[in-house]
Order: C-alpha cells, then structure tokens, then sequence
C-alpha cells in the first residue's frame, strides 16, 4: 500500500489531532529507521497505522479481544491499552496489512513487549518521542534515541511507568517485563 | 518466644548497623499495631527476625530457594530479595518460630505480595519508615502510615519501584502484582 491511501484511511479514522501526531511519529519512525537500518516502507506503514483502532468504542474493543483470544489481562488495565493490539487486528482486517512485523509493531506501540523487534521498537520510540510530544523526559530520550535503540526504549519504559504511578494508575505487568529484559540485555 | 531471647538470636546475625535498624523497625511495627489494631506479640517477634537472613552468604541463600522449591525468578532478581524468604525459612528451622502469620510477614517484607494481611502491611511498611530511615519520600510515608495503612504501602512501592528504576536496577514482578492489586483495592 503507498503512502498516500495509507494516509486517507487512517485520516477518517483519527481526529485531526491525533492525525497529526501520527504524520510526526511517521517522520519520527522514519528517521529511526534510517539511522538502525530497518526497513523504510514497512516503517512507514506502522507508523501510518499506529493508532489506527485510537478512537473505536471501547465496547467494541473488549469484544473484539474476547473473540479474537487476546491475553484477558488487557481488560483489566484500563482502556488506554486495547486500541494497540485492537488495532493490528482491525488494520489487519480492515486494511489488509498482513505483514508479522507491521502488525506487531501496531500491537505493541503502547505495553512494549519482552522480545521486541527492531521494528516494534521504532514505532514504540517514535510514538513517545515525535515533534509533537511535549512532557518531562522527552528530550533526554529523543538523545538516547540519536544513540542507543535499546536505551532509549529503557527510559521511555522507566518515564512511562513512574508516571503512571504518579498518577495512581495501574502498571500492564507485561511493560515491566519489557523493561527488566531490555535492562538483563543491556547488563550483559 | 519473649523478646529479649529473640533479641540475643538475632543480635549474633547482624552488624551492629543493622541491628539498630532492626530495633528501629520494632519501635515503628509496634506503634502500627496499635494503630490498626494487630497482635503486639506476633508483631515484635516479626520484626525482630525480619532481616535474620541478611548476612547470610548468597550460595547458601541461592541453595535454600533452589531445595525449599522457592519461586526460581527470586534468583534472576538480584541478591537483595532472598534474604527475606530464606529469612521466613530459616527462623522457622532455627529460631523455632512456627506462626505462619510472623513467617509470612519476614517472608513477604522486601517485595510485597498480592494479598498482603495486616501484620505483613505492618512489617513492610516498618521496614521503610523506621527512625533510621533517611531517604527522599519517606516523611510522606510516615505521614501516611499514620492515616491509612493500604495508602502508606502503596507509596512506599511506587518509591520503591521508582527508586529500583532510576538506579537501573530490576523490578521483581510480584511488587508490582501488589502495587497493582492495592491500587486497584484503594479505587474501589
């Protein structure tokens, strides 16, 4: 799929804002993708469709992953967490992306995930850091990102849950994973 | 078993730092059990063994969770976890104390566990706010354990996790398990 149609199908889908943010995490991901050499066209896409399912009704989000099988747990960490991997399933269906790499990078951008690809990596990174991104600790990540994928993932991970628990919201147990592995790997 | 023969065990266990701090933590448990209303006795005796193990050598901690069939991720975290299990155990062997309530409470007092009962709240939070303690946060705590036992350990974990992460440090699961449930018992 080009870039173009990419783009007017998700443009229906998002408000203007949120369209947007999705336009400054495609040039994020890109410029990524350039510096640790993944795949362009594949960048592009999941970026593009990132926040695809962002603003389906939460209702048909819980439907959607108690048929299709999706881990139980995602309906107990508040709302925040389903349009990502309600979202692979939906571009999947919807726009017929069938690319593994795409879609898991779609399906991960919020929780992380322990074993995360270069790809899922990007779109993770990208989505925190993009121009339009403004909040404590951004801009020391965005230099971690210039550096070190995997560093600038760790801080995202460490910004990411102090917040949440700042804020007094629950903690998916699978981003802790994500952050305990990426650390074991860094130690090494 | 009366405190001063529980005393003179453990005195022989630990540094003499250590012990000031365990003394220090019996001051505060037992000023909580009034306050909630917990066992006087079971509460001096767990909070004076709650840190029996901690100067015991890692291999022979490592072997005790490796026999006793302990949860096996306690050695992927770090050394500073055991001592508290193995502590639960070999006060058990040793000291003779058998009450699974003071057991539980030295068990659980470094990581937290989902379904923490009162005198297992009381030792955590014991451990965090006794006199000795001097960290940023832990005038907050102390005002809160003064309020509300659940909201008192709530932040004593979201410093704990907070802290663990900024010194780049892994975060055992089961922490925050019961930063999750507490928070999610609070909201209700």
């Amino acid at each position: 799929m080009d870039r173009k149609k990419a783009l007017e199908i998700v443009k229906e889908q998002l408000t203007e804002h949120r369209y947007q943010h999705t336009l400054g995490v495609v040039q994020t991901a890109l410029q990524l993708a350039d510096r640790y050499e993944e795949d362009q066209e594949k960048t592009e896409l999941a970026a593009i469709f990132h926040d695809y399912a962002k603003f389906r009704p939460k209702e048909e989000m819980k439907e959607i992953v108690r048929k299709q099988a999706m881990p139980e747990s995602l309906l107990h960490y508040g709302g925040e967490l389903l349009h990502a991997p309600v979202g692979a399933y939906l571009v999947e269906k919807e726009a017929g992306i069938k690319d593994r790499d795409i879609l898991a990078a779609i399906a991960y951008h919020t929780t992380g995930r322990v074993g995360m690809g270069k790809l899922e990596k990007i779109i993770f990174l990208a989505d925190y850091i993009e121009p339009g991104r403004k909040f404590p600790g951004v801009e020391e990540v965005r230099q971690l990102a210039e550096e070190d994928l995997d560093t600038a993932c760790l801080q995202a991970l460490k910004n990411t849950v102090t917040f949440l628990m700042k804020q007094n919201q629950l903690v998916y147990p699978e981003t802790i994973n994500t952050y305990n592995s990426l650390l074991a790997q860094l130690k090494k």
